[in-house]
């Protein structure tokens, strides 16, 4: 059962489809938009999980879990929020099945078990959070707040796209509640700042720092930070928000605290998220037609060892050496004992699932006291003494992490244009060749235009000081004073 | 604010409320029998999570996750699951909201956005997963499957408690799938036995492990392995499932896989969870009228230091050694910098919140070069030199880990009684007395007629081979060839 992957110059879409499904990333299920995460998947989650948590808690952060369901009262209560979200959210009506009269061995929902107001399921906690906030603050002194939740939501979108824009997904919303409005820009930024860490520094995922347009906000947001990564088909993928909510969720549930000074004030907010969305970034980001690439520090699996052709005595011996030593540096090793499948299915099947490192240990070779280590992103092999086989692979590790991150600044380095007519502004979008710095007279409405002429939305307003710099916009001509990033996105 | 919590001789079931909210375990919420897990309740579970997935990967296992919603029509397919759960679920039936035109700025169900077929929020997993599985299983090289999955769950209760009984709890599940009955029956008893070990060996809370009658088995199950803890008040705490469910789900999805001899057969399944009701069993099984007692193993925080009145350099210094030579060991270790408060409010608070060991720094204690340490569970007082607390404090935690278990084992023992008459059987459940192993016809009519008579239930029959025995039954008097768990029951 070879499996086969549509190439990406034939069809980057099939091709993201494909690896997602057949390197058991995830699956389809029987509820519209909903996917199912499969062990491969789930893993990658839970190295990220485990990653970002230790993150947020080593910035002062502590996690707390609010429920799942979101009164329609409150959550109608932030204006803007609502508006963001009312048309793409399940609600709960009933409580209650039933059996159905009209069809034995069937249910159906019992109407006498009608709820008196209807339960949205979160498509985002700040509502239901901010609700609670209420009680818990009082005074200066019960400020800040520094909370975190993982958990799953859901947003009924029409269409979905394995990871990248499912019904329902799983992410972490942070949830900060201040004394001041700088305190709370500085939270927003700082965890802008972790999320752009995590990224380049795990994912291998160069990342532009920016703030999002009014447009572009956080349905109840003052300001919106994102990180914006390239990926290989040259559009955007926005990776991590991190938002500024200043007093609109204080002013919509009434949460005032006492100052220092004895006054009474709103609270200061924000809120800051990444979902698994990110495993459909990491995927987009390094692999190639033979299946997943994966950085080294995320990857489930960092060396996998195959016995060739099969287990022996010798091979096992050199093979429990090479993981002792491996674990004891607390590498993720897993030895390939499967007796069904030949080696070069083995090999495809590593290769599929993005394991960074193979290690072939073959009775011939073992006679020469070596072993064959191959790397995943170059597909390049060395033969390596036995004795060194462990130390090569942790030295490699950390080359192949460094080499995704690189190839991918590269590659987004090829793909950015700096520009300054419209007709090569149209054309490059055409073309999808990725990211360009243009210049924008600031307002919404040349914003929508831009968009309808050519489907690319302003991804951030950079913060990068090198873009300041006078210039006309790219659409009308009036004046601008920074370039701001342009492309399409997913 | 000094927190008032109601003491356990007077009212059992207030104290257990006050103490859960003014520990800071959970809060009330905005929804009907859904509570917030706050992040003192959320660090315990995350501690209870860490050791139980460990556990669970050093058996095999792997995480996944499958979708929140369960499809009406797949939710029905196995009828006596169906039927276990139909009465209390919550359904979405639509998915989108749009502005009222009868009431400004508020929000109404869009009755154009009705699902063409109801979702369930699930209550459990089964049926979603199963119909997944049809898809994984073609032949006996595919199984086993193990899989474990960290989820939120909805069951519409009508009386709900914070943590054990909540409409929306956190837990894991587990589902596999196995070629033979036996292999199965041989997952299912070996995951009773994991949450046994977690049970005893962390939670420090024994329990009675045994399977359930046919009555109180879950809904679809064969059979269902339990594991049965006694609280304080004598009342019994179903702390574990683990279910064997033959070939019921197989045959509800068709899951068929061909065997080696390639022949088609039905899967077989087992299931098993434990979920957030553990803190509240934890809650019950150790605390006392000043606050939470929690085991070592999984508190928050295993050792507080306070200074004595207040910080200075000598307190900070000595700390600080204290500190270092505790994590080295892996101890969760705070200094309580707070300047707010004084000394006594903070031992309050801390005994509150059960932390296991709490050290004292006086400035005076200092200059004989000795901290005073206290612990927990006994209250105990002991001063010790300084450059030893942190070793003592490391046997402590040990004692203290043993402590609470010999105790439960003791307080079970005291109100455990072996009974052989009806009038003795109702008047030690009418007082609460505890566990009573008496002797049961095997039937269900006489299961219920107990349960109407006492309120008591069989809460298992229990693997011990000690109570293996000719007897009457308590009730009938018909013969019986072993003892049962009888106990009124959270």
């Amino acid at each position: 059962m070879a499996k086969v992957i549509c190439p990406r110059e034939k069809d980057y879409s099939q091709w993201y489809n494909d690896l997602v499904y057949q390197s058991g990333l995830a699956d389809q299920s029987a509820v519209r938009g909903c996917m199912v995460i499969k062990p491969h998947g789930y893993a990658l989650w839970e190295n990220m999980q485990g990653t970002l948590d230790k993150m947020f808690k080593d910035t002062g952060h502590v996690n707390a879990y609010f429920p799942l369901f979101v009164p329609k009262s409150l959550f109608e209560a932030e204006e803007k929020n609502a508006e963001g979200f009312a048309k793409e959210c399940a609600v709960v009506t009933h409580y209650r099945l039933k059996n159905d009269p009209a069809a034995k061995g069937k249910l159906m929902v019992d109407p006498d078990a009608r709820l008196e107001e209807e339960l949205v399921v979160r498509p985002t906690s700040e509502a239901i959070i901010w609700n609670t906030y209420r009680d818990w603050i009082q005074s200066y002194r019960d400020l800040p707040i520094l909370i975190n939740q993982w958990a799953n939501v859901v947003r009924w979108e029409m269409r979905t796209r394995p990871f990248l824009r499912t019904a329902e997904f799983l992410w972490q919303e942070g949830h900060t509640a201040h004394a001041t409005a700088q305190e709370a820009i500085e939270e927003a930024l700082k965890m802008h700042e972790v999320y752009t860490r995590f990224a380049e520094d795990f994912m291998a995922m160069p990342v532009i720092k920016g703030a999002k347009t009014a447009n572009e906000r956080f349905a109840g947001a003052e300001e919106t930070y994102t990180i914006e990564a390239m990926m290989q088909d040259g559009k955007a993928l926005q990776a991590g928000t991190s938002h500024y909510l200043g007093q609109n969720f204080a002013k919509a549930f009434e949460v005032k605290f006492l100052t220092d000074q004895n006054r009474e004030e709103y609270v200061y907010a924000t809120s800051w998220g990444v979902s698994t969305r990110l495993i459909g970034a990491l995927v987009m980001s390094h692999s190639d037609d033979d299946g997943l690439v994966l950085p080294p520090k995320l990857a489930p699996v960092q060396v996998i060892i195959v016995p060739i052709p099969k287990p022996s005595a010798e091979i096992n011996d050199a093979a429990e050496k090479i993981m002792k030593e491996l674990r004891e540096q607390g590498i993720r090793v897993r030895y390939d004992l499967d007796e069904k499948n030949r080696p070069g299915f083995k090999f495809a099947e590593h290769e599929l699932k993005g394991v960074p490192i193979r290690i072939g240990i073959g009775a011939r070779d073992l006679e020469q006291s070596v072993v064959e280590i191959a790397r995943r992103d170059t597909k390049e092999k060395t033969s390596v003494p036995v004795d060194q086989a462990a130390s090569y692979s942790i030295g490699l590790l950390n080359m192949i992490q460094q080499n995704l991150f690189d190839r991918a600044v590269e590659r987004r380095t090829q793909k950015t244009n700096f520009v300054d007519n419209w007709e090569e502004f149209e054309q490059i979008m055409n073309e999808n060749q990725g990211f360009v710095y243009a210049h924008w007279d600031g307002s919404g409405e040349t914003e929508d235009l831009i968009k309808e002429k050519t489907k690319a939305t302003i991804r951030c307003i950079p913060m990068d000081n090198d873009l300041i710099e006078n210039g006309r916009c790219i659409l009308t001509g009036k004046p601008s004073s920074r370039r701001v990033l342009f492309a399409k996105a997913y």
